[in-house]
Parts: structure tokens; C-alpha cells; sequence
């Protein structure tokens, strides 16, 4: 694929995502897109055939991690960039897509979440082990702590939409995880 | 207000809980609650004005804790006993009320979850400051853990509609607890 149809194909995903976080999965249409991108019906169907496509590709982004680790990074400052990243995005509650994510689940999904829900798992799992391995973090149950860093995200993205948080509840999170692990 | 009367609420708010936990909040109606009750509108209209009003009151039910901790029972029985219950709910996924308190929300209700998320706050917090008097728990910052309980048990919820749980997930949850407070 051209550049130029990368960064068409990205322009979707952004605008589309505000949609999603707006609106929850089922009310988004083709339509709302193709208005928000300025893209005609023929120009969004090159690229997408339907909602449910960019969707399940916004949420198979990931923050990558593998890179730094083989490159031999500190855990602990891999660690501190995660949790940076995350704590940004809970005070962020427009951008949150759990109202998406449940609708889209209720449609019959559930292969799409196992697998993002398992990549997610694992990405913490190899930094958790990567830092205990370096002794840079506690000997804990790998498994058993990504659940909760998963977990209690996923609780926080959905309760920021529900009351307004203050900037603690980010910093409790990040806070927890951090003497969990070091 | 009568036995009789309170047996008859109890059985709106039970009926009515199925009900939003199946279709979240916006798509029950009260003709819905008469079908599933057996109850007249005349009949169901006498105890409840809206289903709002029924989905508050499920909402603002508590498992109650003050009574064990004036009585001076064991901190760490009632944590047991309160985890218990709590990794019993997770694992049954139908009645998990995400989808309804996220629609109910969206509807302008966050006065009311406030209240109820301040409530079951004040609640985890008055155990942990017991607990840690008896010196039964760890010294902890009550405020911290308790904010953790809570929305690791609501990102639990929710994604139980979204992927399959296995055991052990609803284990890790008490697992963990403990192991932050025992």
C-alpha cells in the first residue's frame, strides 16, 4: 500500500474512533464517516467495507513494547512510559471506548476480544517477566498481576464516562502497579 | 408501608434487575416490568412512577458491613466473607449491570452515581481502617486500595459480557485483595 493510502486509512481510523467514543459502536454509520473525513462513499469503500472493519483495527493497535525490550531497555522505564501513556488516557474520558466495546461485543464478537484481550495480556506478561528477570522488579504471579493492570483500566475507562474522576484516581492507578512491581 | 407491600417491591426490583441486566436501561419499559411481574399497571404504578426510580433503587442497595464492624467481628472474616460474594457476582455474568448504569448515565444521572460510588467508597474504606486498628491488615492508604477494589471489580463486570471468564479471573480479583490487605 502507497503512503498516501496509509495515511488515508489512518485519517478513517482517527476520525472513526471519535465517532466510536462518541456514539458507541451501533449508531456509527458508513455515512457519519464519510461526513467527518470528507470522503466520498467511493473514496471510504476503498478502503473499508464496513464499521465493524475499522473498528475491530482500531482496537488491534497496540502500544509496542517488544522493540524495547529486546533492545535491552530499563524495565522500569518501559514500565514508566505505559503507565504514562494510560493514566493520560483516563483522565481523557472522551476518548474512551467502552460503550463500543460492549456493543460491539453484544454482536457477536467475542473471537475479536479473546484474541485483543490475550495480546494485551501478553505484552504485560513479557515486561513483567523481562523485569524480574533483570531485578528490576518484585518475583509476582505475571498472570495474576496483568489481570489486574487490565482489569482495573478497563474500570476506569467505562466509570469515566460515568462520574467525574479527579486527576487521583489516574495517579492511584499508576501508583499501585508501581509498588506491585518494584 | 405493609409486609405485603415491601414482599411486592422486592419483587419489581428482582424482575426489574433481570430486565436491565438482559437489555441495559433505555430498552426496558414498564409494560415490560407489568409482563415479567404479573402485575397491573395499576398495580406496578402504585409502588414505582418510572423505571428509573426501580433501577435507582437496585443501584442503591448495599451489601451492609457497619453492624459486623460495631459488633467487633474479625476485619479479615468480613473481608472474606465480602470477597466472596463479590467473586460469585463476576462469575455470573447475567447479571451484570454495566451496559444499564452506563445507558442510565449517559441519560444525566451523575448525581446519583456519585453517591453510590461515594457510598460503596466509604464502605471498603471503614473496613480497611478497622482492619488496620485490630491489626489484622497491613498499614495501607484505605483511600488507595479501596479505589482499587472498586474498579477492578467494575472493569471485571463489564468485560464479563465481552469475553469468557475462567475461574481463575474472579480468583486473582480476591487473590489479590488479600494479599494488598492480609
Amino acid at each position: 500500500m502507497g503512503e498516501k493510502a496509509e495515511r488515508t486509512r489512518e485519517l478513517i481510523r482517527q476520525e472513526a474512533y471519535r465517532l466510536f467514543a462518541e456514539k458507541g459502536f451501533k449508531e456509527v454509520t458508513m455515512t457519519d464517516i464519510c461526513e467527518r473525513t470528507g470522503l466520498s462513499r467511493g473514496g471510504l469503500y476503498r478502503y473499508y467495507s464496513k464499521t465493524g472493519e475499522i473498528f475491530s483495527e482500531i482496537l488491534s493497535k497496540e502500544y509496542v513494547i517488544s522493540d524495547r525490550i529486546e533492545g535491552l531497555e530499563s524495565a522500569e522505564q518501559i514500565l514508566t512510559d505505559m503507565l504514562e501513556a494510560i493514566t493520560r488516557e483516563i483522565m481523557d474520558k472522551e476518548t474512551s471506548l467502552s460503550l463500543a466495546i460492549y456493543e460491539y461485543a453484544s454482536l457477536g464478537n467475542e473471537e475479536l476480544f479473546i484474541r485483543i484481550n490475550e495480546a494485551a495480556k501478553q505484552r504485560w506478561i513479557s515486561l513483567i517477566q523481562y523485569g524480574m528477570e533483570t531485578g528490576e522488579f518484585k518475583p509476582v504471579d505475571p498472570d495474576r498481576i496483568s489481570d489486574l493492570i487490565l482489569y482495573y483500566y478497563q474500570g476506569l475507562r467505562m466509570w469515566s464516562r460515568v462520574i467525574p474522576f479527579e486527576k487521583r484516581t489516574a495517579r492511584y492507578y499508576a501508583a499501585t502497579i508501581r509498588e506491585l512491581l518494584l
